[in-house]
């Protein structure tokens, strides 16, 4: 079997993708996702001027030799544009492999080592009271775990909180970046009795998180981990920013609430040390931003062997191809922790065909053949990119600060 | 696809062999094999009394789950017994799995990562004059890398050598154990002269290993590796017994003598401070005494991360379907280093059908589906188990000593 | 003094037990405890099949050589069915020893540290009533140190935990291992409640013991350490699995709870790093699957030196054998911390009659020549080997889990 | 002052090259260099796409907020296309404050700390004769710093040599990466007698690099250090890959040699470890990759605490723009150790006019305002960008190596 052609394929179905396709001369084809979230056109430039031509007339079952002719034959390694462009083509592969074989993604992965995947929700309230509807409103719909993310009263746009009625999305369309605001001194005095509430009215059994977004100095992770203890948080997620990795053990040292980190990591060599060190419980590293399923698998065998479960960043700046691709790997590897899962919304989805689904607080990858997400390029089509942006965050000073 | 039938077959053509076929309701079988040189029963009944009966009904392809079932469900974790069991189902499953999708092994662990196989092979000598007759033998063979070992002066039974004109197999039939003789400062003293004649004999390009067998401290490994940098190694082998893994700090204070080891090893545990640490390049651990493909998978990727290589044992000991599985391991993996190759006698042969072959120095494991071993089980029925040992080991003054 | 026959008796009074007696042209006779949960017959493979024929001639009391000789001479070292074998022959050459000798086993072990061994009995009920009643009449039947375990609300099927008027026993007859549940969160939420209500009923001044039983992470089990503080037990057991031993300092960083573990492991090598890092404070390693008193007592030195304790396993997988053996060695090493008592049942001690006795908290290892058990192998052939596991235990989503 | 426009410029006189040029609204204008060779589109549209809209009605002179802004505003930081965009901007921004105020550039990062700036050159030869010609022209052209590769007797292409009369450029044109050839093993009983011909040919004044690139294990790496001791190294450089940074504890065991590495890295994460643990002599990360002048600073101030010296990259990958830009920065800060310097040819020279100039083995930035290098926009538009790769790298048996 050889790859005969290649296509990128940028779409804004109610946010940007970017979506590759690799087509073999038996006409089975494979898709990756290559969203990096408001840099796509860069990714597409690297896939399709720089990468594309030299997978055409390749055997796509050799993964690991295409894998590493990608990442060693760049020379300039890792990075987010780099390992997203690597992992589109690494997660196409798979798939082609899998419907090649006539099996789900997962049985070349180990087979299931569960029945089903669990999967945490966002509940973001503009204040405490709001945020606890939100938080009710999740636990109506089945989810056993659920992020919190408040309003902090004279903070005019904390993380994570979209306007009452709202439905949040980081990233915000426009020619230039929403510019929020942060003060850790409010937060810190805030979030301890946010918890306390959401505690009280819900009891101790419900799995709650938190994402302290990046925003607090090691000192000040630690102090916070210490005052959430009482309320048993299932993890706090990057706490702080993480490419001084031993920047972690201070927070070690003063609490026991759980930590998970790596989102926006691209290698495995941005957390060896986080992870042979112990100094977090839960590796968040993303199928399309750490180069592929080929990393992603060493990954998840280092973090075995530490005691470190997998809880892989899940928002809609991953496509559905992510989403699904993702929760194969969950429900093949042992040390599966918890899915991040913030729907799509229904342009999205309309793209986007997939036979994964959510149901009662867990998540099926479905069991067709591959990773089981397909595009409807004609669709797609009718969105065409444009142009959209994280927001950069700024002290109240003015300090341009860790968003 | 279920499991329907386990048996476990012990049979010596030439020598032991425990092999482990597990039978599937739609006629596919796999094969294992579950060889533990000197301790082959044990390993059977391991199998045969308290394993078996549980794969009874179970998806084959659940590889991930099956291990962890046998390996935590053990209780008593670890050890040669408990591994060579679980590995042979493991391989099994690996084939049965390959088989099904009809793909060679290597497909399912990665795709080719290079064309073939570097292997190197026994050179054994009574003597430095014999040792380089069986050099020149074997380089006329194609062979690119030797191992060397040679009779020492004084010593009555150096480690690795036969008598003249015999072929070497450490394992003897019959009811007790040889016992072999040991002198370390003989020994160091003859080691470096040895390998000067070969090179002035062979030239600089010609791979030379050489195996100390566990039978140095660490100071005495430190001499011997410094004296022999002059000759270039590939490695040094088993420089001490390594149940304590820092023991192997010091040497690596010493001398740039590349190390290997870990034909012993059944556990990622077993090594995972000498790969964390790097004071090793080469891990040697077996797919059958480590646990399977599915643990060594994960040895791998670890071994990866810290320039560590492959160098898989293949001593006699391992059967043609260890061998065969560890081909196709090699070919897939991208931190491959080299394979041993003793090759089998013809009776072993007549009972394993194989496709690997060897060729210019190089072996391929062939490229039909699965692992690509099979037994002849009403030949296999012809040589049934007989006690054999490999030796124990005496110092000159008596003392019991590594073998 | 020399040996002239040795044999394996597998028997199951009650549960399943592998004895080994080795007999001496002097007519004097040792008996060693070969049993290994669940793998019996593997064990007594090992030793019928491999060992026994090496023993016969021997001179029973080089104790050390003959360790040394199946220790390296198994060439593959360590695990849990090549050290209970080992640990057999090493237990009845020591009783063959003091029984020539005409003394006590603690005799030759140093002699007399102490006047009494500190025991721990179980308390399990089904809930946290159910649990006090327990402790109640294990303190009135004069135990001073209780291990407490629970059912746990929400989970089928807990840890430690027989039906209400059952007696507990691990090992299930029948031919597939029983299946348990769990979840960590519940476990968690629910035990520091327990503790509660015990110190509440019982006051400060009975020893409290409890196990994890190998089912938390390390900052999990920190956790778990810092909120049991206010109940001062006596040791928290098998808090994390222990294969990686550097995860015990996660623990050791967050909470002044003691630690014990130790009852899965074969090897001093399984603990060193525990031991020289004073990441624990009691080490369980048994006599029968640690390899026999010869290593135990180079165990316990190391431990001396690092102020770590002994306190030995002693639930009813140890045969009589290895119980009566442990009470000599708790008598006279001087590091002795506390040993398991977990009485066999009736059946159990019909067959194995002892000379060790409980009184007032306390055992006595009895003071006749040997270690003071004998077996009555007529009675024991009426109690044929009957296949048995130990559970396998799954979280909730399915995921294979420690059990 | 404010930004009016930006744009991105895309030519190939020679090699292809990305420049940005940041206009403001008082008529002057700076210029970055943004090439990654290999991946230049992807950089382009990375600028032009996502961050120069951002640029617009920005103050020149903040340097520090700007850089901020796209270093933590990007989210996903890091990597050679993110820091090669952000480099641009932040070399164009110090060019604009430098003309602004009518200064040379090395008069903003603390005046001129030396008269002139010490550069290496290559000196590439086929074989040792050839070698040893080349190094004897670049003395005669006044070089006393001088970088030796030659071809390796059985490589068919080794790293860093052309054919015999071609000038050496590691970028090839055409749609598919060239794929050279590589053995460890040749190559390393190769070099020390290369370096033994070239010391007796000139002495030991001279003094002499040499580029492993990165294609050693640590303990390879360690034994070429040390055999190349007696001929007293300026520096080896990149000896291993460095995502792994304990990677060169080891090298640093066992030899004197001075090492030099980071022409990769991006971020003063790659090489935080590297430093502050003294594991290397010189740093080598350029500020086009790096980031620009504002983390560069940074982390030559790091490096100047832990005795580390700067070398930075110089090849012809790098623009004029580079080249003059790092000129200033050497002669400004205190802890500068060499540049390397690899002329562009004259159509590259003919586009880009500078100040800088070679003289008797030094160079000089130049004494204009700015960095002093400027791009004939006119001409550049007749050498249009065509795809160009470097090269792939396998060894003998097909494994994909680094290059």
């Amino acid at each position: 079997m050889k790859i005969i052609d290649a296509k990128v394929i940028v779409c804004s179905p109610g946010r940007n993708f970017v979506t590759l396709k690799l087509i073999t001369d038996q006409g089975i084809y494979g898709l990756g996702d290559a969203t990096l979230n408001g840099r796509e056109l860069a990714v597409a430039s690297y896939l399709q001027d720089h990468l594309l031509p030299c997978l055409i007339g390749r055997d796509p079952f050799q993964t690991e030799d295409i894998w590493q002719y990608f990442y060693k034959g760049s020379y300039w390694r890792r990075g987010p544009v780099t390992m997203s462009a690597i992992a589109a083509i690494d997660v196409a592969l798979w798939d082609i492999k899998a419907k090649s074989l006539n099996v789900p993604l997962y049985q070349l992965l180990g087979g299931k080592s569960r029945e089903k995947v669990l999967v945490y929700c966002h509940a973001n309230g503009t204040d405490t009271a709001h945020t606890i509807e939100e938080v009710q409103k999740h636990v109506e719909m089945g989810y056993q775990a659920i992020r919190i993310q408040s309003g902090i009263p004279g903070i005019r746009s904390a993380y994570g909180v979209a306007g009452k009625g709202e439905r949040y999305e980081p990233a915000g369309r426009g020619l230039l970046p929403k510019v929020t605001e942060w003060s850790t001194e409010k937060y810190l005095n805030f979030l301890p009795g946010l918890f306390a509430e959401v505690r009280k009215a819900f009891g101790d059994d419900l799995l709650l998180l938190h994402d302290a977004h990046h925003r607090l100095t090691p000192i000040e992770a630690a102090r916070l981990g210490k005052e959430l203890e009482p309320f048993k948080l299932f993890w706090l997620e990057d706490a702080v920013t993480a490419e001084l990795q031993e920047g972690f053990r201070l927070i070690r040292k003063h609490t026991v609430t759980p930590l998970a980190v790596g989102e926006v990591f691209n290698s495995i060599y941005d957390c060896q040390q986080l992870i042979t060190e112990q100094l977090i419980d839960y590796i968040r590293m993303t199928i399309v931003h750490g180069g592929g399923i080929s990393p992603l698998l060493k990954l998840a065998h280092l973090a075995e062997l530490y005691h470190v479960r997998t809880g892989f960043h899940g928002a809609t700046d991953l496509s559905p191809v992510t989403m699904g691709t993702a929760l194969h790997f969950d429900l093949a590897i042992h040390n599966f922790g918890i899915q991040e899962h913030m729907p799509h919304d229904e342009t999205t989805e309309s793209v986007f065909s997939h036979a994964y689904y959510f149901e009662d607080g867990f998540m099926y990858p479905g069991d067709v053949a591959g990773h089981g997400v397909d595009i409807d390029e004609n669709l797609a089509e009718k969105y065409p990119y444009q142009p959209a942006y994280l927001p950069v965050n700024r002290k109240e000073d003015g300090t341009l600060f860790n968003w």
